[in-house]
Formats: C-alpha cells, sequence, structure tokens
C-alpha cells in the first residue's frame, strides 16, 4: 500500500476489554472527501482496518451502513467480537466521530475475517474482467479522475482511468447505459506497489457510480446508505481492474454492483452497494 | 401471506427499554428445516419481522450473519436502534436460542427499514425476469421442491417449480451452468394470496442453491454464511419468478446472487449470499 493511503488509515488501539471489546483512535484525513463529506470507502477500510486487527486475520465480508457525513478530525472506533471460531472471525463495530461517547455515529460495520485456502485455480468464476486498454495506454481517457462535484479532495488521491466511451459523463455526454468500468490505483502508487485488502474497500465506494453514464440523474454526489464487499483473493500488485452497473433505480434508491479484479485479470472482489438517488 | 407461515413467524414483544431496545420471542417451529437445521431465510424472516414491528416500517435492506444452527423450540430476538430517522431507520437484531441471556446466537441482523414513495414507473432497471412457462402450466418439471437431503421439513413448504432444462441436478444430470430459474410460492398459498416482506427473505435463502446445476459440487446442504437482500417493491399476489447464479466459487466459499420479482414482472427484491461449499 502507498504510504498516505497507509497513514490516512492507521488506527491506534486504546483499550482491549476481556469481553471480546476493543476500541481504537483514528483520524479522518483531509482529502479523502466529496464536497466535505469523507468517501465511504475511504472510513470503510479505516474501521476494518480496526476489526482485522483485533480479529489478527484479513477481511472476507464486510457490511457498512452510513449514518451520518463523516468530517475530517478524530474518531473513535470500537469493535466487538459476535463469534471467533478457528477458521473465521465474525465482528461488529462503530465508527464515532470525535473522542467517541455521545458524538455521531458515522458508521456501523458487520464483519467476516478469516483466512481461507489460496486457490490459485478457483472451482467457478464466471465473471471475466473488462476489456481494458493497458493501464499505460497514453490514449486511455481521464487518466486521472476528474471531480464530479466543487470541492473535493477525492479526485486528486486517486488514479482512475476509464475505459474508451465511458467517460461521457465527465463532459454531459453519458453513454447512455448504467454501467462504468476502467482502471483503479491510487495516485501516488508506484509500479509495483499493491493494494491491500482496505485499498480494495476504498476503491469498491471510490470508482465512479455507474448510474452518470445512464444519463437519468444528475452528475453529482450519490450518498451510500449501505455497502457489502466480499474479497476473494489478495491483489497482486498493481492497478485494479473494475467495473460497476446500476441495475435498478426506483423509489428513491439506487443499487450498485461492481465487480474488482487485479492486473493478473483474478477476480479480488465483488461489491453491492444501496444508494441515494443523486438529486 | 400464508396462515401457516405467519404463525411460523410470529414473533412477541415482551419488554421496550426507554434507550431502543426490544426484546421478543418467537419459536422455531417443526418442519422449516433441511437435514434438522431450520433454514436460513426462515430464521432471517422472524428476525426482521420483530425488527420490522420494532422501527414501525418494512424492511429495505437487511444483512444476516450465520453462527450457529438454528434448532426447533424457544427463540429469544433482542433488537436495538442504530438510528432512527423520518424516513429511514436502522437496527440490529440478534436471534438466540432457547430463553436468551448465555444461549447460543443463531443469527446477527443488521438492516434499514422504512417506506420509500410507490415507484409504478421505475427510473432503470435491466434485470428482465426469466423465461417461464406460467405457473400453471402442466408440463413444467419439478412442480413440489424435492428433497436434496433426508430427514428435510421444508421441501414440504415450498412449491417451486423450475424453469425446463434446470431440474438435472434433481436426478444427477445437472444443466452445466451454475444457475437455477423458476416460480416460488408456499406450499398452502392460495391463487391471489400474497408472499409479503418476509416472504421475499424467506425465497431469498430457501430456492434450490444454483451450484447444484453446476455439477461441480455435493447435492447437499449449502450453509450460509452471510446474506443481504435489498427490497425494493412489495410484491402483487401469487408466486415470485426466482432466478439464482453463482458467479465465483473459489477458497471454499461460494457466492449465490438471486434476482426476485412478483407475478406482474416487477423487480421485488435483489440477494447476495456467501455460503461455504457443499462438500
Amino acid at each position: 500500500m502507498t504510504a498516505a493511503f497507509q497513514a490516512a488509515t492507521a488506527v491506534r488501539l486504546l483499550a482491549a476489554d476481556e469481553g471480546g471489546r476493543w476500541r481504537y483512535r483514528g483520524e479522518i484525513a483531509e482529502g479523502w472527501d466529496i464536497g466535505g463529506v469523507a468517501n465511504g470507502g475511504y472510513v470503510l477500510a479505516m474501521t476494518a482496518r480496526a476489526m482485522a486487527t483485533a480479529a489478527g486475520r484479513p477481511p472476507v465480508s464486510i457490511t457498512a451502513h452510513y449514518l451520518t457525513p463523516g468530517r475530517p478530525g478524530a474518531v473513535a472506533i470500537e469493535v466487538d467480537a459476535v463469534r471467533i471460531g478457528g477458521r473465521l472471525a465474525t465482528l461488529t463495530a462503530s465508527l464515532r466521530q470525535g473522542e467517541g461517547g455521545g458524538d455521531p455515529e458515522i458508521l456501523r460495520v458487520m464483519g467476516i475475517f478469516g483466512t481461507f485456502p489460496a486457490d490459485d485455480a478457483p472451482l467457478l468464476t464466471t465473471a471475466p474482467p473488462p476489456d481494458l486498454p493497458p493501464f499505460d495506454d497514453p490514449d486511455l481517457p481521464l487518466r486521472r479522475m476528474v471531480p464530479v462535484m466543487e470541492h473535493s479532495g477525492l479526485p486528486d488521491r486517486l488514479d482512475i482511468r476509464l475505459r474508451p466511451g465511458d467517460e461521457g459523463f465527465a463532459t454531459g455526454r453519458p453513454a447512455g447505459r448504467p454501467e462504468v468500468a476502467g482502471w483503479f490505483a491510487l495516485a501516488d502508487q508506484q509500479p509495483g506497489e499493491r493494494l491491500d485488502a482496505f485499498g480494495v474497500l476504498l476503491a469498491a465506494d471510490a470508482f465512479y457510480p455507474p448510474i452518470f453514464n445512464s444519463g437519468l440523474t444528475p452528475t453529482t454526489w450519490v450518498p451510500t446508505l449501505q455497502l457489502t464487499v466480499h474479497l476473494r483473493a489478495e491483489p497482486v500488485p498493481g492497478p485494479l481492474a473494475a467495473r460497476f452497473r446500476t441495475d435498478v433505480a426506483l423509489g428513491g434508491l439506487l443499487g450498485e454492483d461492481g465487480d474488482l479484479w487485479d492486473s493478473a485479470g483474478r477476480l479480488v472482489a465483488q461489491s453491492r452497494q444501496l444508494a441515494l438517488m443523486p438529486r
């Protein structure tokens, strides 16, 4: 992982109780925001890091419910054991602004942590990666993330290179289908540097919303209500290939399904979120 | 809903505390099991009913983590408010075998409850229902659910009518693709009777696992670890049309994505679960 992302998601253990409760302190850094609100993948990455540290194992499946917008500054993370088994550990966590106590809760999380036997040959995978030009191809459109809202720090942190044809939303010419694909890396990621599981969680919420390419809604903040990410493998070094789709938008809500592959073409994560329709 | 399913998922309020905690009593009925273990959709339906009663609104998004197998008998359900807003309420719940206290926890649940404006015309839906013969077509294969394990009560409760070509796994001739589609109803459901949101949650876990049609694993119990269901609309009366697919199976785990439509062809729910590979 890049040093900047490591530092921005670092957590420090304050206390571990007998009953399976851990308290951590973190800090929402400046510059991981959309219009002042910390990105949902970023705050999830920090919370998951605390949970994984408590569990002593990496995340396998994680679900976050977004409660109030996160802002830069100190945060308190409380992690509770639900069931600690030999192979799998189930934990919950709560991320609060400030020193904890009565401060607003940003995020409530539930997750499974564990280590599974590495399968070099998956039994089954029917989700092939999108057909993308090489990451270094100079003809790739939008070689860096473009801001979709003013006063957003997140675009400067990310290096998202879209699949040709998927960039139209950025200039008011959406592709007309609710899908967006491309490469995802951190802006300061060096060749040979790896995105770890927490970087994968960032990617699951920090990519462009596919609804932007539908042309049906404004191109602005899409507030996440709920996000589940299943992590399938540790990425090899390099950028991730990502594809996000919206299948359903109705009643003020939309869904967003994401698949993420490492640069070797291995599926590393699948995400699904429920979000409020942008307005 | 059918009277049998209503009775089998009924909950009774024992106490409501000031701080947003409710305690309910329920009973896991006989006969909703696979090989003695209560079906995951059934215990989720009961838990969600307690949460929806506490919230005073129906489920919108619900995530369950399965911790220990549920068995027939009394259960204690504790519901906690996370954030009660004007439109949305976020709650957690825990289902325990027995009278509560130190008894084994079966299920930990987190969910969003609320009412969204009915959209007769969805902004977007790109998930068309599977092409199924009419529910009453006498040529539909497997007109009732077939047991995949001995001593299972669940098959007698359900009326699952598979899409022609998807029934091969039941006779040792799997279709060779990890997908299964068909109609879902309760065995005692009368024409014109409706499956409510809790019946939709049952369907999300009680349909045949699509991995059965892959031919890659034994046709036996597929233990659910984690299940998320997003509910998109209240079904009209009649059976549900369902399609389940497994996209990924590796490292001892498999995913399962489900889409459910009502008999008018409206998408009513999307589910995704992480399960242990059957052995």
